[in-house]
């Protein structure tokens, strides 16, 4: 299965109790479908993933599952310190019926090129040929995947996308460069998804598509019609929604938004906080100046 | 119950389909408590807490607990991302019979303090009378206690010692002058045991102290005693240890270090990396330099 | 006078004894400008400003001017930790008859936002109605333009044009939908050219022009022309050259370049060191590969 | 001549119009050597050496050499990022009489290791037997000096002191250990100066002994008689002075604390800022503390 275009990353609904919402989770799922995206990632950053026990991993997955009805591929969240636990994840996701794994490797200590590469491959041959969407965010993990890694991990068989969420553009283009012909690049909402798009990438999984999915699709289909005026005059209102995610804590504030938009997802774990009035009215002022409150 | 002294932080003994090696680490125990240190600490970083799921963990610390057969204090580290878990992880220690908590805060967005605060105090709230230690380490830690969150966590009736990993003894001096009657200081392999002892410090829980226990031992006693003429003989040739601790990954060390000692510990868990023999080679030079093989 | 296009960043040729060496460097502005850049840019990174005294600098600068003879326009670089040093530099500047000054903040220890804002508004204030390009390299610089001060930047009436230096290609987004109207984007070799001309930039000052200026100018032709399939099918293969200026010391990467070219700029000033020889095959492969060699 | 005990870190006082104050320059130094500090060290970090321009630098070691009449040793400040530069410092301090060498290596691109070393081997060279203190500053410096490098310069002649301002002090004692007998050790304000008195320092240059020269002088004698229990009781209070130091920039910190004390040597050069009142209340707080106001 080949994946293209706009996947927005899922937030996780959870009450003070652990409780996933299921139900909020559903209407969401629902919502992001009927406006016609291309793909759904739960447990990215987005989706709080560092946060959330193994039960809780898996229960929002199968809710995304079950809301989706096989519409779209689900791309789902694999992160570990360790290979065998990174295993029985993907283990437990393939089983379930998800279409893809987005695979991050967390750390404590330093993991050097051999260890990195080990922990990857591992997790694609778990997939037993589900497609693994290679994850990479200098900002909040502290491994990060080189260009020869990146370049040696192209070369197995389902490791088929990248999805950078460093803010560095250019190393999009090295990438892509690099892995002409086996993996293809998705954009993080760190990035101008217009001009991933016009370097070659396929389309972007990010938080903000939650939130602003038809815009995201507008944008999308210039793009890649090759519209290029159209696709920046699309792109300019769209990207403040990019820097607010930016300025405050990007689950706080996609929740924040996600309430503001009737979708009652709570706040983000405790000890995170949710956004105070003045950001949260911040973030209402950006989704009324794009159309989208 | 007070603590003071030499607390080694002990190696979690896994092998490679994940169980916990319960008969080396209760030799280590016995071997430890007979050289006379004076607490145990399961779970700190040496202890690989961030590759080891919940019952791993707690399995390392039943273990413990039973070969110390109440001989000494065991402080176990509890940490996670959010308060629930971190709520639930003291509880099930405190059931178990722990003497104290080490605290650990992980994150993956940045928290303010406020949340730090309540990270922090919740976990004292769930020891129920037992000591908390705190736990700071800005190399492998995103979120970083701060002098004034110290101070304030200071006035929690239970939070009684720190443990600062930082490499900078300055910051020990700060925090003692700030917290003094309410809080004591614990070195950590990243200072010069015998300065933090100069300064007020009541002794260190660290990695080394594990493979150089009497050596550890002696140079306590001399710091304790005031007689710092003999306390800097034996720390000269002992912060060689401390030293190639930081030059590699700290688990690879000490578990290096064990087996090089007769403790058939195995390696860190994947994809960490075992030290290489040029490496191994090192450490025992190091170790027959102090009489510790 | 208004810029866009082109800018080379030129490199200073000084020999081991400290003398300009105004023949080579005055064959090289004769090059490009023949090969029609659209201006040059002495004294930035490239030009190694941070390794010049200052008469070094003002020759160089004169050199560069009297072998331009008025063709295109000249944006100098003026470079200081202090107020006073900066306004006395950009005095000669101007006097000289550059066109523009390329405003860098030194530092050594934090400089805050008040301070920030003097120190570039006091340059404008000295260049008497010359256009001022503001610098901002994250990489090198200890003190970093925030978008508030950018934005308050661009209210004085000469700060007309921002070069960024960072790889952060929506910084420049964000940059430009704020200032717009008032203030210019170039862009720099850690950014996609192609990526900026598409957001809405109007040229670059960069270090590679130096080396493949023809390359670089059919690039910004397509681009100007909203050819962007043309343009990235330039872009492509370019990238590669400000790859291995990220891999290799700017300075010393770009004499190399150049020597190769024929132009005998020597090393760049000790104790930096000038390229060995496997990066020097390296950098010959990619002017080869870009038809430069 | 050897080196030990306090040496202040001294200010340059210079007035908006960029004149060296002479006068009260003459008069801190009557002041601290009548205090018994055992030496003076002009263009340190304190001393805004990065903020002067070749001439001012010069003119104050000239007020401080005459003020001083050869009654302590006198080690000056040579920074730089090129070797001719720094070589034409150190010929014209060496020529005008100062007892050593402070070698700073400032650095805009990076520089390894082989540069590093000529750097430092050139400045040794052109002292003509005076010593040379390396001086090593993480916090603001591009480039370190790793532990190899060190050990390897400790080789070279006059080559006999360092000063490490990282806040670091176990990397105090892995210096001390490598170089024993040929490189003295020498704290900065980021240590403890009793702990690095106690792991066998020499002394400290620190620009709080410029404002507390009396109580330095008490706890040095302490330290050097092995009066360990006096020495902290002396340290204790006065720590509060390094930590005002490391909150504030430290050269505004210094010169409003000199300028409560009654020496007028004015603010720090622009564009960088004086301390605001809360913080000058603040300084004068401390020094009152300590019985320095």
């Amino acid at each position: 299965m080949s994946f293209s275009g706009v996947f927005p990353y899922l937030v996780s609904p959870v009450d003070t109790c652990g409780t996933v919402l299921t139900g909020v989770l559903s209407d969401l799922v629902e919502h992001l479908v009927g406006a016609g995206v291309h793909g759904l990632a739960p447990l990215g950053s987005t989706g709080e993933f560092a946060y959330l026990l193994r039960e809780q991993r898996y229960q929002v997955v199968e809710t995304v599952l079950a809301a989706n009805r096989g519409r779209v591929p689900v791309v789902a969240g694999v992160a570990s310190t360790t290979i065998a636990d990174a295993v029985a994840q993907t283990e437990r996701l393939v089983e379930m019926g998800v279409h893809g794994i987005l695979a991050i490797l967390e750390a404590y200590f330093p993991i050097n090129d051999e260890g990195v590469e080990a922990y990857f491959t591992a997790i694609a041959t778990a997939a037993k040929g589900r497609s693994v969407v290679l994850y990479t965010n200098p900002q909040f993990q502290r491994s990060d995947l080189t260009l020869p890694v990146i370049e040696r991990l192209s070369k197995v068989d389902n490791i088929l996308y990248i999805k950078d969420a460093s803010t560095n553009t250019g190393r999009l283009l090295s990438i892509i460069e690099r892995t002409k012909g086996r993996m293809e690049v998705f954009a993080a909402s760190a990035h101008i998804p217009a001009c991933v798009m016009l370097i070659g990438g396929v389309g972007w999984m990010a938080g903000p598509a939650c939130i602003v999915p038809q815009q995201s699709l507008a944008l999308y289909q210039a793009a890649k019609a090759g519209d290029w005026a159209r696709a920046m005059e699309l792109q300019r209102p769209l990207w403040r929604v990019n820097e607010i995610f930016a300025k405050y804590s990007i689950a706080a504030c996609i929740k924040a938004a996600l309430d503001l938009q009737g979708f009652k997802v709570g706040d983000p774990l405790p000890p995170q906080r949710p956004l105070n009035e003045a950001a949260r009215a911040e973030v209402a002022d950006v989704l009324k100046s794009v159309g989208a409150l």
